[in-house]
């Protein structure tokens, strides 16, 4: 019976998610999930990403969290369309909250569209959005085992940025370890490696995603 | 009908939990919680622990992940009993999950047991596993927001241990913010800092699972 409900969850999620798709092509608009733990620096890259990009392209963001609106805020300061969902204690974004937050965004004035899922390295993974690409943040800190332990979310990304490269002097963090334990669950994985805070790699980070906006 | 399947599974589940806390009450086990985000620091707060009570308290894991026995490896070298429960995409550990760990361990040679749920700051807090104790373990590079973002499981949790307090000098993080917004939640929580790899703080956690222990 659970599986069967599950089933059916997922099947109609995938169906809306093809609808968000269809919504986002008509409108021109490039949208990416972002993914990782808590407080791997998901609202940072998006708030980096976003000065970098000033004047370029024009960014939209769904910010989605079990609870609060503190990343809306943020985000909100930098002058760009933001619309926070709160799970209500879902453990991941689904497609039809954010059918519903495309119905209360500008499409046509957004070109590239973040979508930030709840801080989760498990559950966000079976969950299509209708986005173009996938992004997994890892950071430092977290531990270079992190591929190992939680390899679905890994798989399905289409990149990793690894985050927090400023706290490696003080962490025990193999970038070895890392790439191997990557390579062994989707080994096309492309690894970019930046800090929020430091700047250090932001550059490559906007060239990909520039790159695959072209691409599509 | 989602509803109602949720509610059957977690009914089943409080079941199975009470019949686990009958058996460890049956063998003197006292069961703790481990909950947090992935890369929290876990395995190394066991690790530490498991040095420090040696010769004076016997100590068992389990070991929960959705994939690998990364963990379990680690925890077996300091000599204690261990099992890894591998939940195959499950997000967090249940009471059936752990009555399966309880039947291969030597309950009668264990006074402590840490059960290292799923790396998941939502999803456990809702699966009680028969523990007589629940930790949050945050940590500083996750940043001060956590409690905002993830009421439920900070809610629910006997103490918050806070580690890697090590990289205090290195990143932005406010315990004054970190504290108010814990209040805010659940006013009597107790904070322990501690930092897994420099040590401060290790005695102080010690000293508050002795306590607990003795009160039961």
């Amino acid at each position: 019976m659970e599986v069967k409900v599950l089933k059916n969850i997922l099947g109609a999620n995938e169906q809306l998610a093809e609808k968000n798709r269809a919504l986002l092509d008509e409108n021109k608009v490039f949208a990416v999930n972002i993914m990782a733990s808590p407080g791997a620096g998901k609202t940072s890259l998006i708030l980096e990403t976003i000065k970098r990009l000033k004047g370029k392209t024009r960014v939209g963001v769904i910010e989605g969290d079990v609870s609060s609106s503190v990343d809306a805020e943020a985000v909100s300061k930098e002058g760009v369309p933001v619309i926070q969902i709160n799970t209500g204690g879902s453990c991941h974004l689904d497609a039809n909250m954010v059918a519903n937050a495309l119905a209360s965004l500008p499409l046509a004035d957004i070109d590239l569209l973040f979508v930030e899922n709840v801080g989760n390295l498990i559950c966000p993974a079976g969950f299509a959005l209708g986005e173009q690409r996938k992004v997994i943040i890892s950071s430092i800190p977290e531990g270079d085992d992190k591929p190992l332990k939680y390899p679905v979310m890994f798989h399905e990304a289409d990149v990793v940025v690894l985050n927090k490269t400023d706290l490696l002097p003080y962490v025990r963090f193999s970038l070895d370890a890392f790439s191997r334990a990557l390579k062994g669950i989707n080994e096309k994985l492309e690894i970019i490696a930046v800090s929020c805070t430091s700047g250090q790699g932001l550059d490559d980070w906007v060239s990909w995603l520039e790159k695959q906006m072209t691409a599509r």
